[in-house]
């Protein structure tokens, strides 16, 4: 069977933003055979996450970065077209890490079955994929929430921020979001039912941040670093939890420190970095309890889809420059 | 009877250093009758801490500032001169907060008797006073060592580093301290049997540190924050704790946050800051277990005292210019 395969492979490490001679775009045509227990995926949806950003660098990280010449990692979504695996049959979709390219071919071991009638596909990539297990391990265990507290989280409609706060409501917090724009403003807080969503963009965010948060804030759920994270702290309560999780802002550029960090000491705060991998024997059960919220209508999903592996750099770009909504998905 | 006390109180709040006429020094006398229950105190050691400098900005901390015209708050050592309190009686050794100053008057309720003869008085204030109180708990509790584990801590000729560092050896850690200076460093090294000491005023002092830690640090206790907090965050090894202790080369200006932030999220590692009172209840047992090593020969305390109340001023800036080894304190 011959196989047309498109890939996207790093070409060079970006500074800064990635442009597009960071990637190449390949036609890469192979006859193919399966082996014994290797199935042939066909990509559907490729998943666009901040962290790929940080694969892209060079050196130590909780992730090796990808070498350059490689297709570029990502999650996917695909379906079996043949399949020589007695786990998996032919139409079977599976999630796993199919990289930007049309097609992949596995000895299935890396690769999940899909078996679900009534949750989308591409919700695997969001909700019930590494952004919402990032969210709920993140809130739940990290942030380590209890009813009744005040949480802030940044970059609040984004894949995990959206599902942080929504977790965090379900869990009797109040829940104030900070995001880009009155689009997204709107959509937390009127959408997704935070308490209140503040738009970093107005002018007066600062201030309207202070008169927020002056009560104290318990958890702070950092997505996006630089400036917001410094002025967080001067609002944490004593013994609260800062989980950093990313830091958006600052991935394209040397990263700042939080000045007021001294904030921690007066507060017996605490700061913790996370890396949801370290979750991934739970994921099961974190699975059924979001899948659970979404079917009764607690949790709401949503996913920013856009069409054709050619276009792979400019969605991927959509990533920092605020021009999305949710789970940002490419299909092909 | 009449009491000749001298004071010294804030005059007014320093930007930076302290200058001389931060505080006033003040002859106050004054007739005295005891009432029921009051002791009257003679202040014979005063305790020299970093944190005092925190206490003289206006604001919001973990204790409230000293207020302008205020006797200069301290910890001391005093001997009961008279008493009318049945749990008190003449010659006793306190210790508690009394001021800079040579007298002061309570009821008892925030002394505690010293009846120690085995151990010098004035180590109440050191090993068995505050800052053996924040070293025992902050390296044990929220540095949580296990044995085998490195451990870094900085400050380590200082009043709390040095015992830090001892603790962490009975512990079976290996124990790097960062001290100024080659008297200071050789102290940690050769007295306090840490396994190294580096010299940060050394030219290569950066590189030695690299060469030292790289197998990577589980615990760093930060007692200077700036940019050696920073580049700790370079060292971490998975999980590590960094224990905000204090910052002292951050008191006298505008503090700087760790650039290298993200380093938490890499290592999944844990920035948490401590205030030793929230240990209060528990200081009795940590005193005892304390106490057993100093007589055990396993733990060396070591005073740095300096005479007169006159010379208040000079010698507090000793905190901060790097003139001591062990714990500050002034004898009147």
């Amino acid at each position: 069977m011959e196989i047309n395969n498109r890939t996207v492979r790093l070409l060079e490490r970006p500074i800064g933003l990635p442009k597009k001679n960071t990637w190449s775009l390949n036609q890469e045509n192979f006859d193919l055979e399966l082996k014994e227990n290797q199935i042939l995926i066909k990509n559907e949806f490729i998943s666009l996450d901040p962290a790929m950003r940080g694969w892209l660098n060079r050196g130590k990280s909780y992730i090796s970065p990808v070498n350059l010449g490689d297709v570029m990692r990502a999650g996917t979504i695909g379906k079996i077209i043949e399949s020589k695996n007695k786990n998996f049959n032919n139409g079977n979709y599976v999630s796993g890490w199919g990289g930007v390219q049309d097609y992949i071919v596995s000895d299935g071991k890396d690769f999940t079955r899909i078996d679900d009638n009534k949750v989308k596909k591409e919700t695997y990539l969001g909700a019930l994929g590494v952004p919402g297990m990032t969210a709920y391990f993140g809130i739940l265990k990290e942030g380590n929430i209890k009813k009744g507290e005040t949480v802030v989280v940044s970059a609040a409609a984004g894949a995990v921020g959206s599902i942080v706060g929504q977790i965090a409501k379900i869990k009797g917090c109040k829940v104030i979001g900070i995001a880009g724009g009155k689009d997204k403003s709107d959509y937390v807080k009127n959408t997704l039912k935070f308490d209140e969503c503040l738009d970093y963009k107005k002018e007066n965010f600062f201030n309207d941040l202070m008169s927020i948060c002056k009560k104290g804030v318990d958890v702070y759920f950092d997505n996006v670093g630089g400036e917001l994270l410094d002025r967080m702290m001067l609002f944490i309560s004593k013994g609260a939890r800062i989980v950093i999780c990313g830091a958006i802002s600052q991935y394209n550029q040397k990263p700042k420190g939080p000045n007021n960090y001294l904030s921690l000491l007066v507060n017996r705060a605490t700061m913790k970095g996370m890396v949801v991998f370290d979750y991934a024997k739970d994921y099961d059960k974190a699975i059924i309890e979001i899948r659970k919220w979404i079917l009764e209508g607690k949790l709401l999903t949503k996913e920013d889809i856009y069409h054709g592996i050619e276009n792979f750099h400019d969605v991927f770009l959509k990533l920092f420059n605020g021009e999305k909504i949710g789970k940002l998905i490419l299909k092909i």
